[in-house]
């Protein structure tokens, strides 16, 4: 049997003792299936007393984490100490830089630098791999660059943050409000204490931009993704969809879009729409994670699992451990990153689909007609109308209403003949519906 | 840029036809990913004149499909003949014996002679690559052999036959009878005019064997699985099963056993089981597949998508030709075949679980009497029961149960105990109950 694989693990939060938890559980699989052991050389954290449940003892704690990038013993460094920058990142620059290869679960870094360490790592040789920074336990990024290899991809899109997802489906169930179950969610520990890059959706839209690159061929634009999170989705919004035939979830939609010259742009969104019931992405509730993936050949392949969690993720990280281990980690982004093209943005206005827009109006005569108008001016042509009356404890009153098919700038120009009307009692949401 | 990859292709039927129109639509993409060129230096089929709707003049033709496997300028055969034996086999044997990377989607060979193959192929050292034979165009296998590889797997299960799935769903949907649904499915194309091997189960058991050997890293048993097809569910059993809550889908379901004296066994079997609405597969409906893999760390994680058909099989068959180009082809069954255990198969009256059963029977008084007691003879415990009376059209009674959790040997046994009672006017149907 070949020499032992030597890692280093920086970080030992869930994730990190999740892997120490799984190398030792499933020794003996791991090797057989890596064709020699995988051993941890060196581990650090930020506070070494703490006690993480696991018993550290057998492995060789290091002061500097930096130092590991150095260390001669190290063939491959696990990077899972977070944060797009600072420390995570510097210890990734230093560890292909020495030649390491580079394993982490660090989405927000792969987002915001993955194009350059992907770099680095094709200058240096060195494996680069970053399975469980997306979608935590499933095999999606694996996927996406292997898997659906030989397809032209047309859309990949799907449920990818498991925080907002449980909100979503436990509004759908109870009935509750979003910040109701957004406490619910942080006390069941599927939201942290400062919920931001979950709920706002950039949690999200850090893996799509992941997604798109491997899916397209393209290189990352974390910037390009437009994003909105899911705090502006009432259980009054959840209600009308479901009387419609759908279901709210946070979706993040990528797919290439042909310019008005010709040229091809990448369109990234991430945002809560209206799925219909019978589309699989309807029937994921709770924390999981889902992602599809259209291929002009494969057709729609669904890969769905669990989308975080200390356990899931080790799963993810080992197995890029096992990919390096035998040899086979291939091109991080399918091809190699000097192929990956670079495109524009999409034009959101371009899209051609149909909406939900949800009003919050004064209870007075004319606004359905003034809304209604500016619809027609816009040129938005409505498929259904729902006019809510004021409820028992006097809310607002809400006016939801379904479009035809049509290009998605003619309701953004209704809505902005709407603005700064005095019928408006509050910002207007508009969810688009999925695709089937 | 590298020497291309030069592959032959043996046989021009659908999946044949598919590949070339694959590589001829996604050449660009399909050689930036594979690192080089795919080219088709061979080409073969039964009837060189059939018109198979693609320009074959590009393509040099050979007579001898065999001669293939010798030629100086071929890397890797795909073979896309069919059938376990015959030239389908002499192909694959005389491609890896010379050395050459073997590419199939032959279920049937790589269930009764994958082992062999692969021992051929590690001892030339040649890829031996089967994505296609299981589940179409979803990289499930890959999903198996490298997603998951960091987990114990506790259990592997699907809907791997579409053109059962297609008949049950539509009948679950319609409301008609197994006959008239097979029928539709044969003039939609989904069912072949022999259906035997699809809805005998056969063919599922072909996928399943070869999930369960690369998921728990065991020696296909092929043989070992225990099947039943689809051919004695009811249009009344899928009412029944409604009623209760569930849908009827065949699955083949893997898992590991200890025996009675603590040995691992290989417990494999594929029938029409009762899928409770809220789990995934129940939303699994027409020709689609999916397979579900619990890991111990992964949890539970899902794959589903097009099961058949001309483009997602090509879509799985160039998949791994990239990774034979990109030299990312790893060991067949996730571990070197001479590290695959040999598992004796479980004993299916060890299962602990529910079932549902139903007896068609004669209305007479007394008839459930004797059932009942049976069942309480041999230990069944009957959760809930139902009695249909005779239909308009003066048909059979039917009863139908669900059994609480209990061994599986119970159920067999009161069925032994009533056989042959003049009671039972057919023989009557089992169905476990799918665990969530």
């Amino acid at each position: 049997m070949a020499e032992p694989l030597r890692i280093a693990l920086a970080g030992l939060g869930t994730v990190g003792t999740g892997v120490i938890r799984l190398l030792e559980t499933n020794r003996d699989m791991v090797e057989r299936r890596a064709g020699r052991a995988i051993e941890v050389v060196a581990i650090n954290a930020r506070d070494r007393s703490k006690d993480r449940g696991i018993d550290l003892t057998p492995y060789a704690w290091v002061d500097d984490m930096q130092a590991m990038a150095e260390r001669a013993d190290v063939d491959v460094v696990v990077e899972l100490v977070g944060g797009s920058d600072g420390p995570a990142l510097s210890l990734a620059r230093a560890a292909l830089d020495a030649g390491k290869g580079l394993v982490t679960a660090n989405k927000a870094m792969v987002a915001h630098h993955g194009m350059e360490l992907a770099e680095l790592a094709a200058i240096k040789g060195a494996p680069f791999a970053f399975e469980a920074a997306v979608a935590g336990g499933i095999p999606v990024v694996k996927g996406l660059r292997e898997g659906t290899a030989a397809n032209a991809l047309t859309r990949i899109y799907g449920i990818l943050n498991g925080t907002c997802n449980y909100i979503l489906s436990e509004m759908e169930r109870t009935g509750a409000d979003f910040d109701a179950m957004l406490k619910a969610a942080q006390e069941q520990g599927y939201a942290e204490a400062d919920p931001t890059f979950d709920i706002e959706g950039i949690d999200a839209a850090h893996k799509l931009a992941i997604l798109a690159a491997i899916g397209f061929g393209t290189r990352i634009d974390f910037a390009g993704v437009r994003t909105s999170g899911i705090t502006e989705v009432r259980s009054t919004d959840i209600a009308q969809a479901d009387a419609l035939g759908y279901v709210v979830r946070l979706v993040g939609v990528a797919n290439l879009d042909e310019g008005d010259d010709g040229t091809c742009r990448l369109m990234q969104r991430v945002r809560p729409c209206l799925v219909p019931f019978r589309h699989p992405l309807a029937a994921v509730t709770g924390p999981t994670n889902a992602v599809v993936a259209e291929g002009d050949f494969a057709g729609r392949l669904l890969f769905q699992g669990a989308g975080a969690g200390d356990r899931p993720t080790a799963s993810a990280v080992v197995a890029d451990l096992i990919d390096i281990a035998r040899g086979l980690a291939g091109a991080p982004f399918s091809v190699p990153v000097a192929q990956l093209e670079t495109l524009d943005p999409g034009d959101p206005g371009e899209r051609v689909g149909r909406d939900y827009i949800r009003f919050t109006v004064a209870d007075r005569p004319g606004v359905l007609a003034e809304i209604t108008a500016a619809m027609r001016d816009a040129g938005v042509s409505i498929e259904s109308l729902i006019q809510r009356g004021r409820d028992e404890d006097g809310g607002e009153v809400q006016v939801a209403m379904v479009t035809h098919e049509g290009p998605e700038r003619c309701v953004t120009q209704a809505l902005a003949l709407l603005d700064g009307s005095p019928s408006l009692t509050a910002p207007p949401l508009v969810m688009p519906i999925l695709k089937d």
